[in-house]
């Protein structure tokens, strides 16, 4: 009986503020992000994986314990990226149906904190649970609409992603240890949102001297095989400890 | 009768929310912070100015909304940096002493939304009210301790600061309209809490072409006075229109 007290605490729901993140992967050809489908008739199905937070946890645990619980995705970094506080967030009456599903206050104010992080698409595979009927990869030039403001949450997520790419070389996070430099250039034009020149972008990224070639090529591909690289982080490390923080795209 | 029921509907507190804000000033020697007294024999005295959000107004709202009702300061730009929501951010002795004089539910979880900001001190006089018996300037340097967990705020509004700095010229919005080379080299010295090489200094800024010097020297001072300039908009946004972001500092 005391045990189930103290977990009865362990588990209380903060009814005013919840957490969504914007988890994106890269398959070589376009930016991706992990929605989760509710699985409902009941208003736009796809969301960003999130929910409320306990009282026993903070943000950052928050943002880690949704992801395990809605997309099975463990272990990553999140970096916060604010909070969206609009009154009526919440509100649509499409949304309202399925709180009301879902939720014990199911009106009551909710403030949300977003997080973003980059997964290596090849190391994750998305495995829904919970209220999540189904976790999937989708193109984020083809998503119109999601639930709540989550369509804004994931505008602010991609500014923010196209700013920190300009000044440190996060995309690495999004690419197999070992990538070839037109896997590269296809991940920053799909971030960046714009064609970049090939050779120019090969030259400054050569230049800066944070990638190393390997004595390997790309094995099993239908194209000539193409010369493999790989990160070198202790030369990145080097350039941030001068005050380098701007690759100039 | 009903009208009552329409205004307390209309500033219901959320007992869950609440904004801080970091609004910095430069006073040609040192940055500063404007910090609210609570005039309290409980705990910690000073404070950033903030308090609960309404359930009615968004969160850039309520923090212009609790600026101005505890230091009198209107119409300033406010910038989020985060939230803030450790489970035991409100939870230290001294500042539930404070919240249970203050507040209807003193130990309810509240996760705290962070803004900041930049203010020319020439054109700002602090004015307290509210449940601020004082508001004042205080030097950066001099701060070691604030109630709850505001000093972390602080620290990571500084951070915020010293990163942005580097890629715009936001430190002019703490200077006034005309300025002295000195004055500027000072500021930029002061927000990145390391010393810059005077000619060095001189150079870059010259040499961005974001400065014009006015017909026009210094008046009243007790040295040789020194030439003044004034920030150049229009070519400072020409350089943002071709990606230039970085200052070099």
């Amino acid at each position: 009986m005391k045990k189930k007290v103290i977990k009865n605490k362990l588990v209380e729901l903060n009814p005013n503020v919840s957490v969504d993140c914007v988890i994106f992967g890269f398959d070589f050809e376009k930016l991706n992000v992990l929605l989760i489908d509710r699985g409902t008739t009941l208003g736009i199905p796809l969301a960003l994986p999130g929910n409320l937070i306990y009282n026993s946890e903070n943000l950052d645990e928050a943002a880690s314990r949704v992801l395990e619980e809605l997309a099975g995705l463990k272990n990553i970094y999140l970096e916060q990226i604010g909070a969206f506080g609009d009154p009526l967030r919440i509100t649509k009456i499409t949304d309202q149906e399925w709180l009301k599903a879902m939720r014990a206050e199911p009106s009551a104010r909710v403030i949300t904190v977003a997080y973003f992080s980059l997964v290596k698409m090849s190391d994750y595979v998305p495995q829904a649970s919970s209220f999540a009927k189904n976790a999937s990869w989708v193109s984020v030039q083809e998503i119109s609409e999601l639930a709540f403001d989550h369509l804004e949450i994931l505008n602010t997520a991609k500014e923010s992603l196209k700013q920190k790419i300009r000044r440190q070389p996060i995309g690495f996070n999004l690419l197999p240890e070992k990538f070839t430099l037109s896997q590269l250039h296809r991940l920053y034009e799909s971030i960046l949102e714009k064609p970049l020149d090939k050779r120019n972008f090969r030259r400054k990224i050569q230049k800066l001297d944070i990638i190393e070639s390997l004595k390997e090529k790309q094995k099993g591909v239908p194209h000539k095989p193409s010369q493999l690289f790989k990160f070198n982080k202790e030369k990145y490390e080097l350039l941030t400890k001068i005050g380098f923080d701007n690759f100039g795209f």
